[in-house]
Parts: C-alpha cells; structure tokens; sequence
C-alpha cells in the first residue's frame, strides 16, 4: 500500500465541533427511569453500533460482539436475573445504607426498548495478541471502550443509555447462549429520553459526591513529588465553571 | 434536594453537533509515530483530564488516578521497560509473523511531550460497591470509560494518543511508586498531531482487516436466531459509506 496516501493533515476541531464533543461527555447519563417507550429505527442504531464497532481494540482484535435484544419476553427473564443479583447485593451493604439501596431504582431492562449484551471474545485473534502479551485484560478493556464510544454516539442521537451490572454473568450468559469463552461485559439499556438529571443520579440522591481533582491527580509519580498546582487550579475552575457549560439538554 | 430541578429537557444534538461526535469516534487513532515535540499546555491539559474525571463510574465510585509524567528521565525510563516487554512480545508470535511484529512502531512515550498512567482503586469506595457486587472489574472498566474520553477529548483537541500496553504492569507500578493495590489500566502518550492515519494503523499496515457487521452482531441472543437483516444492510452499508465521513483532519 502506498502510505503516502495513508496519512492526512490533522488539527483540532473547530471551537463548536469540540464543545460538542464536551457536551456529549458532560451530558451523558447512567439512565434508568427516562426511557420512553418510542422505537429506536435500524437507521439510529446502526450509526450507535458502527461508533462501538470504531472503538480501539488492541491489535485490531475488534473483540466485541454487540446482541441486540428487543423482545419483551427476553428482557423479562433478564430483569428476573437483575432482582435476583440485587437482593443479594443489598444484603452485602451495612446495616445503615441498606434502605437508602433499597429505594434506588437500578435499572430500567423493560422499560427501555432496545437491550444490548456486549461481549469480549478473548479468541478473536488467535492466542498471541499483539498489544495483549503482557495484559490479559486488554481484550476486555478494549470492549468497554465500545461501549463508551456507544454511550457517547447514543447521547448524540438522543438515546439515553444505562449500564446494568448487578447481574450475575454466569447466569446471563447461559440465557443468551453465548459461548463459555466469551466475557459478557456490559448489559445496556437503550431509548429515547425527554429528560434527564444534570447531574450524576447517584449525586443528586446523596449516595456520593463528585471526587475534588487533587484526589485523583498525581504529577510524575504516584506521591505527588512536583506537584502541578498551576494544573490543578485549572481543575478546580472548570469544576466550578463546568469547562463547557451547554444547557444539558435541549437544543443548542 | 428538590429533585424537580435535577432533571432538565432533553432531546439530540443538531445535526452539526451530532456530527462532531462522530468525527472524534471516527478519526481518533492510536498514535506512536506522529507526535509534534510542541508543550501541551496545562489549560488544554486540564480540558482533557476534566473529560476523564467526568467518564461514568460503577457506584460513582471515581475509581481513576491520573499520574502526569512528563520528566524526560521518567520517560526513558518507561521505554527501557516497554523495550523488555517487547522482546519478550515478539519472540511469542509465530515465527512467521516475528518480522512483521518487530516493524511495527508501537510507541512515542520519548516524542509525545506528555504521558499519563490511569489506574483503579479498588478500594475508592469501601469494599461493598453498588454495582460491583457481581462483577469485580466493574472498577477497571469504568476506568477504562475515563481512558476513552481522555482519548476523544484530546482528538478533538488536536491531540494523539497512544495506548501503550506492552509493559509489565507490576514494573511500571513499581517504577512509578504506585501502591500494590491500585491497578495500572493504561499508559498513554500524548502530544500534538499534524498528521495521522485515515485508517487504523494495523489496517494500513496489513496486520489485521476491519471486521463486517456480521461478525460482531447478533439478535436475540448468541445463535443469530431472528436475525435482522435490515439493520445488517445498514452497518454494512455505513461501512462503505462511512456513517459520517469528514474530512479525517484539518479544519471542517
């Protein structure tokens, strides 16, 4: 191949392209009550697919497979499988935060039109992967990078997106009969959305706050030997500020 | 808190907006080559993280540490690791494929003026997470949602990234004095681009193609039963298309 033809002049984007990019990161929410109940077309959900299907793999493995799940009757087994796991999952909590769990609604498998299980096949490639050699994991971590990358390109589309991760993966892969060498990742719900929270739900509802950047900020070395603070306070101002500030929603 | 002001309207982006998410999923590109030697500046820098800091999280647990390394010292020092891992890497390829292996250039941590080391704290929230209680790697996947937006924020800002994954993790942890319980998830390079592949590097270079649509969709469950062909045609033809197809670079 002729590689001079391979590569092309890049920059940055324009002001409004890039505050669009940031209006999708800042916007994008784990839905789980939004979902109206309006199909999402083949032609919204293909665009969503093919950003998870551009994602970075490691060697190109393109690990993911995406099963598109939209029968009423598949989802209901699923959801059987969520309450299972969350019953559980409640009681591991103490004592004093059970009722708080309790009262947090986690999911919304039914209610969203379109579920999508995305798995990991670590066979993708053979056995020696380039890029995986010394992480086994990086398989997987390229699967979730899809599944950021559907996130992002659902928010776009006006899709909200919720990760379901209180089930128990054996038991899900069994009902989808995916192989046992497949890692079921994520379990997304997908639908349209007229509204969501500005904030992170679990913020909102007082579960946990939003991390201050010295708390995950470190400068050449994990003690935080030569400090940065001209970096940091630039932190702490877009926090305040918001480093883009587009009403969430709505059109701009 | 009153909750009737945590929700707000919502709808998709304008179609220019929507387009520029698309452009950062479909242009950004794993960088080991191209790197200009030019400062990343620490406003751009903080842009970038903010986008990182602002990923979903299981629990909203925040689980990430961003380490800055941009001590030249530092740097050879992750190269001379990277270098062992890498000999080690090729000798594991079938001999057949260890010429093509040892061509590739899968690194720039010396040229990119900027690396950052993302890592998971498993234990950031106690040891009962919700939403972890299921899957243990819920944290490092949500460390990875952090990593994916670092890498769309920076392309639209002009920036390449690279994933460095071919180092032991527990040399680099060491190296970097970062505690035995937190996880190195990536190593990343950063710096200015000018140029950059239209098409995965691995693809130009003739390492692996890109998969169709078939062979990663799947409806209903694993087998393909009920399988939606129309939705296929239209992966396949936004494949051949490009869903969004701008200019990879330059100024739109």
């Amino acid at each position: 191949m002729d590689n001079s033809q391979a590569l092309a002049a890049c920059g940055p984007f324009s002001s409004a392209e890039r505050d669009a990019v940031y209006r999708a990161i800042y916007t994008r929410r784990d839905t789980r009550s939004q979902f109206s109940p309006e199909p999402v077309p083949d032609e919204v959900l293909a665009r969503i697919l093919l950003a998870g299907h551009h994602a970075p793999s490691v060697g190109f493995m393109q690990p993911w497979n995406f099963v598109v799940l939209r029968s009423l009757a598949t989802r209901r087994k699923v959801q059987a499988l969520f309450r299972e796991a969350n019953e559980e999952a409640a009681a591991m909590f103490p004592a004093e935060r059970q009722a708080s769990y309790r009262a947090l609604k986690l999911e919304g498998i039914v209610e969203a039109p379109v579920n999508l299980c995305i798995t990991c096949d670590p066979d993708r490639a053979g056995p020696v992967v380039l890029g995986r050699t010394h992480d086994k994991a990086m398989d997987s971590y390229s699967t979730v990078c899809a599944v950021q990358n559907i996130w992002l390109a659902a928010r776009a589309e006006g899709i909200g997106v919720g990760w379901v991760s209180i089930i128990d993966p054996a038991k899900l892969r069994a009902m989808l009969g995916i192989p046992d060498r497949v890692i079921p990742i994520a379990y997304l719900c997908l639908g349209y959305v007229h509204e969501a929270y500005v904030r992170p739900e679990l913020e909102v509802k007082g579960w946990r706050r939003r991390l201050p950047p010295e708390d995950v900020l470190n400068f050449e070395g994990w003690g935080q030997a030569g400090a940065n603070e001209p970096l940091l306070a630039l932190m702490r101002q877009g926090m305040e500020d918001g480093p883009v500030r587009p009403s969430p929603c709505g059109m701009s």
